[in-house]
C-alpha cells in the first residue's frame, strides 16, 4: 500500500516530482499487474459476468426514463432508488439535482468522484424507446452516457460481491446538466457548492467506450445563441419589409463555410434553429445555436473571431436588400456556454494509473480530448479523467443511437474500468 | 324591391345580362343613397354610436381569448354565447368548430353568408394582453380579425335597434381555420360539407379596415414545409458530417434573392424556421415554411418552379461540401396550402352594391386583392368578397399589431360596412 499512497500523494499534488517519474511508472504497471491477477479481482469479474443481464437491464429501464436538459429529475429520482439498494451511505439529491451516494472508505484517504451524467440532448416529446435489432440495443441517449450509469451501478455490485474495500471515499454521482445547455451545472455545483466541494481529490467520469479510452484533455467549447430580430409583418400585406430569416440563411451559409485546423482539433456546429410564428407572417425573431469546440485555447478564440465577424455583415445584407421603413434586421450574439480548454497531464498519478491498466489488460491506451464534466475539474486544476465505461455505443447524439452487445468483451471492458478506480482508490 | 330583387338575381347568376349593366349600375347608387338617407338606417348609426363602447369591450375581450390555429375553441365558445344574446336561431357550433347564428329573414330569399374569422396567427403560449396606449389598443391579432368579430356583434345590434327585416336569410359566423395552417378549414366546411351548403348565394367577410375597401380578387396562395434531413451526429465526434442546417441556410438565402413582378403583384416569405435538438448535435432534421401569393396564376406557378428549383442545387451543396459516410442530405418540400386565384367581378351586384354604397357614403371604393376566407367561395364560382368592418387596425401578424380608435371616424365606417350588408340582404 506505501507505493499507493505516495501515488495518491503524486496526483493530489497533480505531477509527481521529476525524480520519482520513472520509478512510479513502473510500480503503476507492476500495481495493475498485480491487480489484475488477484484472485479478488477474479471474483469481482465473474460478478460482473453473472450480472451482465441486469446490467443491460439497466441499460434500457434507465434509458426509457426521458433526460431532456434541465429535467432529469425522473430519471434522477429512480438513479437515488438503485443507489440506494446498492446500500451507499448518504445518498441524496443535492440542490442542483445530481443524484449521488457514498462508499466509504477505511479512512484517512481522499475523496473521489466516479460520475455518469443523467441528462440526454433530446428535448422533452422525442420518442425513447429501446429497440432490439439482434445484439444492437437502439434509442435516443442509450450510449451517452445512461451506459456509464447502468455501468457505475455494475461496478457497485462487483466491489460488493467480491468484498472490496478501499481506503479512499467513492462518492458515486449521477449528475445532471452535463449536455449542451446544461453548461456543467451539476458537477460546477459539486466542485463550488456542494458539501463535498473541498475534499474532492480526484474525479472520473464514465462515458461510453471501451477500456483504454482515456479523456486527459479537456476541449474548450464556446456557444452562442443567435437571435435575428426585425419589424415582422404580413407576408402579403408587408411583403419587401427585411426578413431575419434571410439574414440567419446567411448567417448560417457563412458558419458552414468556416475553415478549422485539423490539429489541434478545432470544430463548429448550427445546432438548434427557432422562429417565426407562422407561415403567413414575415418573423419578429429567429434564431440558431452555435457550438465552437477545440483542443488549442488560441484556435477556439480564432474560431469565435471569425464566426462573431460574420454576423453583421449577414444583417447588413438583408437591411440593404430590402425595405426598412418599418425596422431594420438586427442581431444578439448571446454566450451560452463556456467550457475551458483543459488537461490533466500526462504524468498524473490518474492518468498514469488508467494507462497501466489498460496495457495491463493488454489494451492500447488511447489518450485523448473532449468536452465532459472533467473539464470542469480541470479548469480548477483538480485531476479529472473521463473512462471508458466498457460498454460501447455508435452514433451518439443521433436518433438512431445504439449500444451493440458482445458479453464477454463488455464483461472484460467493464472489469478493467473497474480496474482504474480500484488502483486509485487504494483497494484492497 | 323589385329592383333589389334583379339584383338579387343578377349576383346569383353571377354577372348580369350585359344590356342590363349600366341602368343597375345606376339603380344601386340609387338605392345606396336612398339606404343611408333612410330614418331606420339613422337609428341603425345611433345605436353604433350608443354602443361603441361596448364594440370596444368585445373587441378586447376576444382579443385577449388566445385563438392560435386549430385551438381556435375557448374563442369560438364565447363567441358563440355573444351570438345567442344577440337573439339568433340555430346558433351552434359546426363539426369543424366555426360558431355561427341565423338572422331569418322574411322567407323566399337566399342565404347570405357574413364571416370574421376566430384565428389569429399567433402560436399558443403567446403573451395576449391588449395594452391601451391613449387611443391605440395593442394585441397580437387585435385586428386580424378579432376587429371583425366585434363588428359582426355591432352590427346585428344596431339592425334590432332599428328593427331592420330583410329579405334574405343571414348567418353570422365566427369562423376556424383562415390563418396559414388552417388552410381554410372553416369556410371550407361551411361550403362543401356543412348543413347550409347548398343555400349559399353570397357570402361577405369582414376583416379591419375602413368602408370602401373592396377586396374581389383572391390571391392564390402556395405553401410548402420544406424539411432537411442528415445522419445527425454529435457535434464534436462526428464534425465534418453533412449538416442540413447548412443546406437549409443556403436554400433560405436562395428563397430572399428570388425575383417576383410586381405586377400581378406576387410575394415570397420564410415564415417558420425549426430543427435539431440540441446545440452540441449536428441535426438530423431541420425546417422551414414558405408562403408563395400571387394575384396572378402563371406568376404563381412560375414562382413555385423557381422555388422548387432551387432545393435540390442547396442539398448538393451541402453533400459535396462535406462527408457522407453516415448518410447524405436530403429535403421533402411538402404542400400545405393551396389557395387557389380567384376573383368576383366588378360586374356582380355584390361588387357593384359595395362600391355604390361606398360612393354614397362620400368614400372612394378601393377594389384589390388578398387571401381570405372569400378565396374559398371564389374558387366554388359563388359571388363572395372581403370589406373592410370599419375598425382600422395596423401592424397585422406582428406582435404590436395595434387598432387606433377614433369614434366618429369608426361609426361611420362601421354603419357604411353595414349598410353593404342591408342593401344585400333586401332590408326593410
Amino acid at each position: 500500500m506505501k507505493q499507493i499512497a505516495a501515488a495518491m500523494l503524486g496526483w493530489m499534488l497533480l505531477v509527481p516530482p521529476p525524480s520519482q517519474a520513472a520509478s512510479e511508472a513502473v510500480s503503476y504497471e507492476a500495481q495493475a499487474k498485480a491487480l489484475l491477477a488477484s484472485p479478488r479481482f477474479a471474483q469481482a469479474r465473474a460478478a460482473l459476468e453473472r450480472d451482465y443481464d441486469r446490467t443491460i437491464d439497466h441499460l434500457v429501464g434507465l434509458t426509457e426514463i426521458p433526460a431532456p436538459p434541465f429535467k432529469e429529475q425522473a430519471r434522477a429520482q429512480a438513479y437515488l432508488a438503485l443507489l440506494k439498494a446498492q446500500g451507499l451511505s448518504d445518498v441524496e439529491l443535492d440542490a442542483e439535482g445530481n443524484a449521488m451516494g457514498l462508499r466509504r472508505g477505511t479512512g484517512g484517504g481522499p475523496l473521489i468522484v466516479v460520475a455518469a451524467h443523467l441528462d440526454t440532448v433530446f428535448p422533452e416529446g422525442t420518442p425513447i424507446k429501446v429497440r432490439r435489432e439482434g445484439n444492437t440495443l437502439r434509442a435516443p441517449g442509450i450510449g451517452d452516457d445512461t451506459s456509464g450509469l447502468a455501468a457505475l451501478l455494475a461496478y457497485l455490485r462487483a466491489m460488493d460481491a467480491a468484498g472490496y474495500r478501499h481506503k479512499a471515499d467513492i462518492l458515486f454521482v449521477g449528475d445532471v446538466g452535463e449536455e449542451g445547455p446544461g453548461d456543467l451545472r451539476g458537477v460546477r455545483h459539486l466542485f463550488t457548492q456542494g458539501k463535498y466541494k473541498d475534499r474532492i481529490a480526484a474525479f472520473i467520469s464514465y462515458e461510453p467506450g471501451r477500456a483504454g479510452r482515456i479523456t486527459n484533455g479537456g476541449v474548450g467549447s464556446l456557444r452562442y445563441q443567435v437571435s435575428f430580430t426585425g419589424p415582422g409583418g404580413h407576408s402579403y400585406g408587408s411583403f419587401g419589409l427585411v426578413n431575419p430569416a434571410y439574414a440567419m440563411g446567411q448567417a448560417i451559409t457563412g458558419v458552414g463555410r468556416l475553415q478549422v485546423a485539423e490539429s489541434p482539433k478545432t470544430t463548429y456546429n448550427v445546432g438548434v434553429l427557432e422562429g417565426g410564428t407562422s407561415v403567413n407572417s414575415i418573423p419578429h425573431s429567429v434564431a440558431m445555436t452555435v457550438d465552437m469546440r477545440s483542443e488549442g485555447r488560441e484556435q477556439l478564440e480564432q474560431l469565435r473571431s471569425q464566426f462573431l465577424a460574420l454576423l453583421q455583415p449577414a444583417v447588413d445584407a438583408e437591411n440593404a436588400a430590402r425595405d426598412t421603413r418599418e425596422g431594420k434586421v438586427a442581431y444578439e450574439a448571446k454566450l451560452i456556454g463556456d467550457r475551458p480548454v483543459g488537461r490533466t497531464g500526462e504524468d498524473t498519478a490518474l492518468v498514469q494509473i488508467a494507462r497501466a491498466v489498460a496495457q495491463a489488460g493488454g489494451i492500447a491506451p488511447r489518450l485523448g480530448a473532449s468536452s465532459t464534466d472533467a473539464n470542469l475539474p480541470m479548469s480548477l486544476g483538480i485531476p479529472a479523467v473521463t473512462l471508458g465505461c466498457g460498454l460501447d455505443s455508435e452514433r451518439s447524439h443521433s436518433l438512431d443511437e445504439s449500444v451493440a452487445l458482445d458479453k464477454p468483451v463488455d464483461v472484460e471492458h467493464l472489469s478493467l474500468a473497474l480496474a482504474s478506480l480500484l488502483l486509485l482508490a487504494g483497494a484492497e
